[in-house]
């Protein structure tokens, strides 16, 4: 029989796909030493559960009375060094913000203690928003890199981090040679590896197209290959960097065409934006399995475009939510939910076309089992099913102190108190969070 | 010499128009026992100031360090008895919504024990919010809706309140006669007008064209003159409500029409959405000086549509922003602020006309003195000019508890960290509030 370490009991809201939002009032939900779900039943057969699991004096049994569980967050981009400037500097093109904002800001990366100081802050930002999941960029700087690795293993965060590659079209005090990223790369991805800790993994990460040249996106997808690892870009995130593109590499007539040639475009590859994809590139997507992080707020804020999420969806390509700090500013993936909505609504409008509109229960689904799939994790995390780890937010919609920022009412049911805190919940409602069975906040 | 009651020293943020947004770092404002606004000038003229007015022992000094002030927020268009309702029901159509959610909750306010209620936490989770004047409607019922004037009174909000009328096109369980309305209405006009408080005025309400007919319309527009008082009231929301309108007064082509034929088309009107005018209502507004409430998370919220913001604004039509609770989920004009951003960006993607896009600095005008003009109060309030009542926020960007929302860095400017303020700050910045000199949060 196995020992159930931790036991829940009260309403659990999770999806089981796009359209398969589901609330379970009155369940019970079993987690075992090593963190991994062992059964969700509804508490009236709690006797068949009972019998079949060891439940005994040292479970840990927690009644969530007023409060839920919802799985934890996946944020599928977030740049770490960029923490600093969220919400500063979003009147700047993307070009500019480069060039002014970001990229004099990286530089400063090469400084541990600086670099310390900042990975620190974002990692616990991203957890008391409820993030359990984030896939980072970090800078170009390896030691920084690793220090990343070590700071989400030591405050419990699971993700995915990549040092950075740029060898061109970037300024002198902020660029590698091909050879120096690539040996870098690879020293990065063993030290992550080395912390033998199986919720953080290395990923290959070229910056984007104008900033890596053929011969170092030829090496990286050498090495994503080698260690088997996922890889994380941009593409067609905004006219000007699109025909830039275009310019550089002119024999691909397509953003997503690069990708495909320097053989990085795998079912493990995550590319962030992608809103101006020909019909001829999102079928590359859709052959090749790859995923796309939809990152609303940053493209509302640096004037980018909006995303056709719907054909992606109908396509069957695998989407996931990014804040793309700090081209989007806000850290909470319930605000990237909130503007995935509000895009698609904003493309319904233009198009006359109800059916581009997702709904709150679809926002939640890519924020979560979608963000999962995109990542390739949708094995371990993104829902509650039987044998997938516990990585949950418990959420507190009346949380103890004073100002909380909604007001539930005796009238709402446990239905409406969830979309409550759809839109207007934050921070002041994540009462504990779990990574892999493990309390982490 | 004018007695100083209050005086500020440090860092003040607020518009002198549309395109004057001033920062005035280093300065000193006094307020008079009266609540007014003394005088605004740079601390290097101390001096001039000491000789010019009567700061003494009774003086209250208040040094700002870290904090800023900004002129309290105006909230144009909100339905007080909508709020426990806000983050609900955000999948239903506008007609749906009214019949199926919100008609049948605004019947309770008969009740004024469960008005109370409710009334209550709206005005406390405003102000709460940074909003300092707020204009509401109620409900049809006169008792209730002087007590919402009465808790305004109460708790120090600024505002005008509206007793909603309602004759036709309602369920049989929410509905006025004629007769019943207008005498209602006067007898609610003088109650107000009775409290004696120079901040809170009545505001002639009919809810909108479908439920309020000729008959009504005109006896409201009476009303407004011999009262002299402020008409809201809402146009053009929503493709069904447009054509609706059209069915109902055919000789009118166009809903703006409909309010000018009964004479209710005033410089001191204000008409809510506003985002299907056609280019000949517009005419009306700019020559009426009516005003329009704009309220972008309700539009996007009930997928109604999106305002093209930036041709309004041309045309010199006065213009302010709205929460719109509960078609709008958001009690907090900051959010309004974000979204009408958001807003101006949809329609500058669809149009590809970087015209379209309002910056922050604008939308932060929409919120003070946009909404000051807009309910003609532009003479009182809406920014820190000499004479004008104190109105503010006392904005601690790094609040005493440990859960802030975003987080301040050493080589944060202070412009830096009043765009951090706008786009990521909530209601746990919000220090103080005043309303005319008065402390009230
Ligand atoms: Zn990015
Ligand atoms: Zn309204």
């Amino acid at each position: 029989m196995q020992t159930v370490q931790k036991l829940f009991v009260g309403s659990i809201f999770h999806t089981l796909g796009l359209n398969k939002f589901a609330h379970l009032p009155q369940h019970l939900l079993g987690i075992s030493p090593q963190g991994k779900v062992l059964f969700v039943s509804p508490k009236a057969k709690e006797n068949e559960i009972y019998r079949q699991f060891d439940i005994n004096g040292s479970t840990e049994i927690i009644d969530l009375g007023r409060k839920f569980l919802v799985p934890g967050f996946v944020d599928t981009h977030v740049h770490a060094p960029q923490y600093p400037n969220a919400g500063k500097g979003t009147h700047l093109s993307l070009i500019d913000w480069l060039n002014k904002l970001t990229f004099p800001f990286e530089s400063k990366f090469d400084d541990l203690r600086y670099s310390k100081s900042v990975y620190e802050k974002v990692v616990s930002r991203l957890l008391r928003n409820g993030t359990t999941t984030a896939c980072y960029f970090a800078t170009i700087y390896p030691n920084s890199s690793k220090q990343l690795a070590d700071i989400m293993n030591k405050q419990g965060q699971r993700g995915l981090v990549g040092k950075v590659n740029m060898n061109r079209n970037s300024p002198h005090y902020y660029i590698e040679s091909t050879e120096e990223s690539l040996l870098a790369t690879e020293e990065f991805i063993n030290y992550v590896k080395g912390l033998k800790n199986d919720t953080i993994e290395p990923v290959v990460t070229p910056r984007f197209v104008p900033t890596c040249d053929p011969e170092l996106l030829m090496g990286l997808s050498f090495l994503a290959v080698k260690h088997k690892l996922a890889i994380q870009s941009h593409v067609a995130e905004h006219v000007d960097e699109v025909s830039w593109v275009k310019e550089l590499e002119p024999d691909c007539v397509y953003d997503t065409l690069v990708y495909k040639k320097y053989d990085l475009l795998h079912p493990r590859t995550i590319l962030a934006h992608a809103i101006f994809l020909t019909p001829q590139e999102k079928k590359m997507f859709e052959q090749s399995k790859a995923a796309i992080s939809h990152c609303p707020n940053s493209n509302f804020t640096i004037s980018a475009g909006k995303l056709d999420l719907r054909d992606l969806l109908n396509r069957g390509i695998k989407v996931g939510l990014g804040s793309d700090i700090s081209g989007g500013y806000s850290p909470s993936l319930l605000q990237a939910q909130r503007d995935s909505i509000t895009c698609s609504k904003a493309l319904a409008f233009e198009t006359q076309n109800k059916e581009k509109e997702i709904n709150y229960q679809q926002a939640f689904y890519l924020a979560t089992l979608g963000g999962a799939q995109a990542l390739g994790l949708e094995h371990k995390i993104g829902n509650f099913e039987v044998g997938k780890e516990f990585d949950a937010i418990l959420v507190d919609p009346k949380p103890p102190i004073e100002n909380s920022s909604f007001d539930v009412f005796p009238q709402d049911s446990i239905d409406d108190i969830f979309q409550k805190w759809f839109y207007l919940g934050d921070d002041r409602n994540v009462s504990k969070l779990f990574v892999k069975g493990k309390q982490v906040l």
